[in-house]
C-alpha cells in the first residue's frame, strides 16, 4: 500500500474529545473515526486490525470444532419476550416498523441460537453442539466514553455451547478458558480470570478475561503469586490482604477491562425455548447451554491501551495492519526513487510481506519519522542517499538502527 | 469438512413459507435459516458462499483502486435530518435510546460518507476519491417475500466516488460499469444495464445490473440484438416494438432483479453536508458524488434462481462452498473407510481443494446422492467397493460419469 494513496492518514492533533489512550492514538493515527459517541468508522488501517484480530479469533474457535455461523442483528420480539428480555435489559435497543412490527436490534445471540439449534438437537448424539458468529451488536449503554473500549456498537465474537450434562458443560468450559488463553497471548495481551456475577438471568458465576489497564471499567482484586483474580463486586477479600488461594501473597487492586466472558447459562434458554434432547436412558432433557464472548472492536483498543509509548502505537506482530513501513526520503533522486520502487516491490511480490509505503515526494524526513512512530508498524525500513547499497533496519519497539542489506532483511521477518 | 460435523445439514422438506426457488433450495440444502420474512441466519455453507461473493466483488473494487472501510449501521439522526433523509426515505427504520436520542439505522450512507470525507478532501489533487465497504444494511420493507432476493437485513457492497467535475464522475462511471460487467461475469451471471429513474433525491437517470428472472421484482424491456434495455417504470417504447437502438430486433419484456445499481448524486450531498475542495483556478467547488451498489446476499440469491434443476442448486465454481463434494459409500468395509480418509487427506492437503466429504456410515447411496444433488457443489467424486483402485467422478451439472485415477482428478480440477 501506498501512503499516498492510503485513505485515512495521519491527523495533525487528536480529536478534542479524545480522553483515551486508544481514543487518541486509533483517531490520530488514522485508523477509525467517531461518528458519535461509542460508534466508530473503521478506515483502511483500523479494518485491517480488526480483521487480523478477527481471524486469529476465528481459528481458536475452529480448533475447538465450533461452527462458525452469521445470525441477523434485527430480531422478532417474540423470541425476546419468551426470555423476559425484552421488558429486563435495558441496554435492549428496539425497533418498530411502519407497520408497528417490534423488533429487538442483537445485544446478545441467545434469542437467535436456541430457536435454530432446536431442530438440530434430536438425541444425546448430537451434543455437545457449539457454533459461533463474529457480528456486529448494539447496547444502548448511557456513557461511551472510552474510545472503541466501550461500544454502542461494537464487534463481538459470540460462542454458544449446548451439553448434555453439567458435567460436559463443565469439561467444555475447561476447553475453552485453554482457547482464550491461547487467542489472547497471540493477541499480545496478558489476561486474569476473574470470578464475577452472572448477570441478569442466572445465579450462577461468569469468569471474566481480565487485561489490567487504568483505560479498563471494572476494579479486580489480584495476586501476583497465583491466579487468584476476582471482581470486587463480588469478592470478599480485600486489597492487602494475604490471598486466599496461595496464602502468600498481598492482594492487589487495579482497573481492568473485559476483553472475554463466559457464561453457565444453565437450562433457562433450553427451557425458554423448549429445545429437548433423548437421554442414553431414552428419557427428554433440556440441554445445558454455555456462552462465550470476546469483545474483538474492544480488543483493538486494549491492545492499543497497553502497547503504546509517548509517541504513538506498538502493534504486536500478529496483528499490525502492514508488518514493514518502507519509509522512503531523497524522492526527488531518480535513482533514489527507483531504489525505493524496486524494495517495495520485493518486499510485496517475493517476500510476500504486506508493506506500507510512504512514497510522499515533498515531506520532510522528521514527518515522516513522527508518522510512522504513531501509525505503531513494527518494522521500519529507510531507503535515502545515505543508505547507499544498504537499507536502514529500526524495530518500532527498539531505539537503536542499524544498516543491512535486503537479504538480512528477509531473514530478519 | 465432514458432513458429518457440518452444523445446518439439509433438510428432508423445503419450509412451508418458501415460496420462491432461491428461498425453498437454500433452506433445504442448508445454506441459510428465515429467522422471520426478510431475515435470515446464514449457517456454515451459506456464510462461505457469501464470503466468495464478497472476496469477488472486494477484488473488483481494489482494482478500481477503490479503498475498504467500515462505517457505523447505527447512525445520528442529525445527519439524516441534515439530508432530509429521516422524513422522506420510508424504508429508513428509526431507534430512540433509553435518554431519548434519535438514531436511523443505515439503508445506505451517503449521510456517514460525505462527513467522512470532508476533513479529507482540500483540494482537486484530493480528487477522485473511492471509499467502498461490504455491511449490512436495513430497509422496512413492506413485502418481503423473495428468500434472499429481498430483505429486510441484507448485505450489500457500496461504493462512493467523489469528483471534482461532471466529465469527470462520467468516466469513473464507464469504469465501474465495466469493473461490474467483470464482476457479475466471474459470479456466473448474465445482467443487462438498464436506466431506471434515479430515486428520491434526483432527476437523473440511474442505471440498474439487471438479472432475467422470474423471482425478480422489477420489469424491464431488451433488445436481444444489441444492449439496450430499460425499466418499464421509464421507459417510452412498448413490448413488441422496434429497438430504439439497433432498430433490428423486437423488444421483449422479461421480470429481472436488480443485482447492481449506479447513482449519479451530483452535488446534493456535498452541499448538504458542504464538503468543498479548491479547483485548479483556486476556486471552492462541491465535487460531484457518484453512488454504485451490489447486493451480495441478494446475488447469492439471484445465482441460485438462475443456476439449478429440479434436484438442486448447481454453484458456479467461483462461489461454490467447497469444489469437491466427496462421497463415502460401503463406509462399513475398514479398506473402504481408509481409502476414503485417504482421498479427503490428499484432496485437502495435497492438492489444497476444499472438500466436502460425506462420511455418514449408515446412510444409503440414494440419500448421499439426492443430498449432493441438492447442495450443488460442482465436482463429485464417489469411493466405494465398485470403484477399486479409481474412484468415480462426475459433474453436478452433467449426466455421465466416469472412472478416474486421482492423479487424471487432479488434472480435472
Amino acid at each position: 500500500m501506498r501512503y499516498s494513496k492510503l485513505f485515512g492518514k495521519t491527523l495533525r492533533q487528536p480529536p478534542k474529545d479524545a480522553t483515551t489512550v486508544n481514543h487518541r492514538l486509533l483517531s490520530q493515527a488514522g485508523y477509525v473515526e467517531q461518528l458519535m459517541a461509542g460508534v466508530y468508522t473503521y478506515l483502511p488501517l483500523g479494518l485491517r486490525v480488526l480483521r487480523n484480530i478477527e481471524q486469529i479469533v476465528r481459528e481458536g474457535m475452529n480448533e475447538l470444532g465450533a461452527s462458525e455461523v452469521l445470525m441477523p442483528i434485527l430480531h422478532p420480539s417474540a423470541n425476546w419476550k419468551l426470555s423476559k428480555g425484552w421488558e429486563n435489559i435495558d441496554v435492549l435497543f428496539k425497533v418498530k416498523s411502519r407497520t408497528d412490527k417490534e423488533y429487538a436490534v442483537g445485544q446478545s445471540e441467545e434469542e437467535v441460537v436456541t430457536p435454530l439449534v432446536k431442530s438440530r438437537i434430536q438425541n444425546y448424539k448430537d451434543l455437545p453442539l457449539a457454533v459461533y458468529q463474529i457480528h456486529w451488536k448494539y447496547r444502548d449503554e448511557l456513557r461511551s466514553k472510552s474510545g472503541i473500549l466501550r461500544g454502542i456498537e461494537f464487534l463481538m465474537k459470540d460462542l454458544y455451547s449446548f451439553h448434555e450434562s453439567q458435567e460436559d458443560f463443565d469439561r467444555y468450559y475447561q476447553k475453552v478458558k485453554e482457547a482464550y488463553l491461547k487467542i489472547f497471548a497471540k493477541l499480545g495481551l496478558t489476561v486474569k480470570v476473574t470470578e464475577a456475577s452472572g448477570g441478569s438471568f442466572t445465579e450462577k458465576i461468569s469468569y471474566e478475561f481480565m487485561v489490567l489497564t487504568d483505560a479498563g471499567e471494572d476494579d479486580i482484586l489480584y495476586c501476583d503469586d497465583c491466579n487468584f483474580c476476582v471482581n470486587v463486586e463480588i469478592a470478599k477479600v480485600k486489597e492487602g490482604e494475604s490471598c486466599p488461594t496461595c496464602k502468600k501473597g498481598a492482594l492487589k487492586k487495579s482497573r481492568a477491562s473485559e476483553a472475554g466472558n463466559v457464561f453457565d447459562l444453565g437450562q433457562k434458554y433450553s427451557k425458554d425455548f423448549d429445545v429437548t434432547f433423548t437421554d442414553k436412558e431414552g428419557k427428554k432433557q433440556y440441554p445445558v447451554m454455555g456462552c462465550y464472548g470476546i469483545g474483538i472492536s474492544r480488543v483493538m483498543g486494549i491492545i492499543v491501551e497497553k502497547h503504546n509509548d509517548e509517541k504513538g502505537i506498538i502493534w504486536p506482530e500478529s496483528v499490525t495492519p502492514f508488518k514493514v513501513h518502507l519509509i522512503g526520503l531523497d524522492l526527488q533522486d531518480e535513482e533514489i526513487r527507483k531504489k525505493c520502487n524496486d524494495a517495495y516491490r520485493i518486499l510485496n511480490t517475493e517476500y510476500c510481506v504486506p508493506v506500507l509505503f510512504d512514497d510522499r515526494p515533498d515531506t520532510r524526513a522528521g514527518e515522516k519519522f513522527a508518522d510512522a512512530d504513531l501509525i505503531g508498524i513494527p518494522h521500519r525500513v529507510i531507503v535515502s542517499k545515505k543508505t547507499g547499497d544498504k537499507i536502514e533496519y529500526k524495530k518500532r519497539s527498539e531505539s537503536g538502527s542499524k544498516l543491512i542489506t535486503m537479504g538480512e532483511l528477509k531473514e530478519l521477518l
